[in-house]
């Protein structure tokens, strides 16, 4: 009986690279049915989004794969069919998270209720949903911006993105997309009011992106890494953030890309800051109380590698960039007339 | 008459890659007089430190290049043999900023005198200088260790990685060095306290840092980058912190690193913090409330990029990764019944 079956797509091999049809495959089981304090749902809408390549691999990213044979996951806009759940009934519409299928059973508190009269019902997984989430927190929260910086965003034209420029508008900084596509430029600027957008197949990035960010730029919140983050690094302002979001140039790759690889900065939620010591100065009084007592109590020990006379500085100063000191290096200019 | 001359060290060319002896030149000048709230002070020690090659060459990085003909910088620790400073006389010890030179006329407020009762002299260009206080500002204000955690530091010989390794310890952290030679980890781990060092010569040093780190990394004091930080990189925890206060690695590099080169993340005091956005569902309720609002002001718009039919969602997907959808990519899997 076709009406009580359930089309899915399970995930039927690990992609190496970029993921190809074959790779799921479509699958038809009996249309399940909710327990207690479950609902029967109808899919509408599935969303789409680029984390979910992580899924399809076998090592853990920030979040437990897919297994062979099982649902692909995904965020999904349903109706409810059948509930046995107090807070909802038959014909609400929910945000949840069924997956790449036409029907799922779910508890219901795990499912938001959407009201169609606020807005499309589709929007709760795009500007509304997890998209629109993770650009509200990824810029304030964690990039800060001021009125009057400079806030680049890449894949600007794509969910997050778009949002990324708008709210950057919105709280008063220059907005500049980075996109492929010349239409999605033109979007960008266009119709969501980024002050330039910059493609990434130009042919002198770096050049094309100093022109936008005439000023610098001052929040990068990257979606995309590789060239792109190598080329707005070139231009951060002192006191930049970068909220790394995605890393899409990544995501298919077999090899791991040439020099760091900041994965593991964004699955672990880590944090690389630079620091100059000198802008810490107002520190050196705990530092010298702190530092003080530790060595009179033996729990800190230094060690000097003392080069004689001003004319072996140059030679010493060679050798430490070569690591063949060993402890603090000083050139004894004159005699320590304090010993 | 030599009692009365400096003998200075000046940058004479400026180095393409690693400095030669040549790239130095010692010249002799007039010893200088002090003026009115001057000292003139005899050096005693200069130190030596990494970020003097960036001062060698001509681009700006966090502070002015050298010029050509001039005195290179330092920090020195000297001996006032003639004060016309309220605030110190003849025979006092102070801390400086004097150079590669033999005598220096400085403003008195620039010193800070020093307690040989205290420590020796020497220290203040070390532990208890600049040095010590870059260890003690990365570490615990940028670094923040939590006792249990493990800290791994680079450079760990040397004297600001010296003093993060004992700081770990302090703290009640597990300590691990990198460092090259055998005897600086024999020094980091016999003497110094350090829980395991491994040589960056190690033939595998992703598997040596992991044996040495059985619990991860919490923080990594990055004093090298290249491929120190890369395998560091693949062994950090959720939330883990990466102070980046050197790249020695690069210094000397003619060509740009493989990859995003972070050295203007350490120039400009920049920050790059990976999230998730399922870490922050607790802002839904201000982001829901402001994202609908500014919808309706008209200042924040979207588009979506609609796919019919569940057997689609593969090939859309693999677009997604390619970068062919424009807007936000759903499929539409049912009717929807709310329009």
């Amino acid at each position: 009986m076709a009406g009580s079956m359930n089309r899915q797509i399970v995930l039927k091999r690990r992609p190496v690279g970029a993921p190809a049809p074959d790779d799921f495959a479509l699958a038809d089981s009996p249309r399940p049915s909710p327990g207690e304090g479950e609902v029967l749902a109808r899919t509408i809408y599935l969303s789409l989004d680029p984390y979910m390549r992580g899924r399809m691999n076998e090592g853990r990213s920030y979040a437990r794969p897919v297994e062979l044979g099982q649902v692909m996951v995904g965020g999904t806009v349903s109706e409810v069919l059948e509930s046995r759940y107090p807070g909802l009934v038959r014909g609400d519409f929910v945000l949840g998270y069924d997956g790449w299928q036409e029907y799922a059973v779910a508890k219901g508190p795990t499912l938001r209720k959407l009201d169609p009269g606020i807005a499309p019902i589709s929007t709760a997984l795009g500007v509304l949903g997890m998209p629109g989430l993770t650009a509200y927190v990824g810029l304030l929260d964690i990039g800060h911006p001021r009125p009057g910086e400079t806030v680049v965003v890449s894949a600007a034209a794509g969910a997050v993105g778009a949002v990324v420029g708008q709210l950057a508008k919105i709280k008063g900084c220059r907005a500049v997309g980075v996109a492929g596509a010349k239409e999605k430029c033109e979007y960008a600027v266009q119709d969501l009011g980024f002050d330039a957008c910059v493609s990434h197949r130009a042919p002198d990035l770096v050049s094309a992106l100093r022109e936008a960010c005439p000023t610098g730029v001052d929040v990068y919140f990257d979606n995309v890494g590789g060239a792109v983050l190598g080329a707005v690094l070139r231009l951060i302002n002192p006191g930049a953030r970068i909220p790394l979001c995605g890393l899409i140039t990544q995501y298919n790759a077999v090899e791991p890309p040439a020099g760091p690889n900041l994965a593991p900065i964004l699955v672990n939620r880590a944090l690389i800051k630079g620091f100059i010591v000198s802008d810490h100065v107002d520190r050196t009084a705990d530092f010298l109380r702190d530092t003080v007592q530790w060595m009179r109590e033996g729990r800190l020990r230094y060690r000097e590698d003392v080069v004689e006379g001003l004319a072996n500085a140059p030679r010493a100063f060679i050798g430490l960039l070569e690591g063949r000191n060993f402890g603090k290096l000083l050139v004894r200019v004159s005699e320590d007339s304090s010993l």
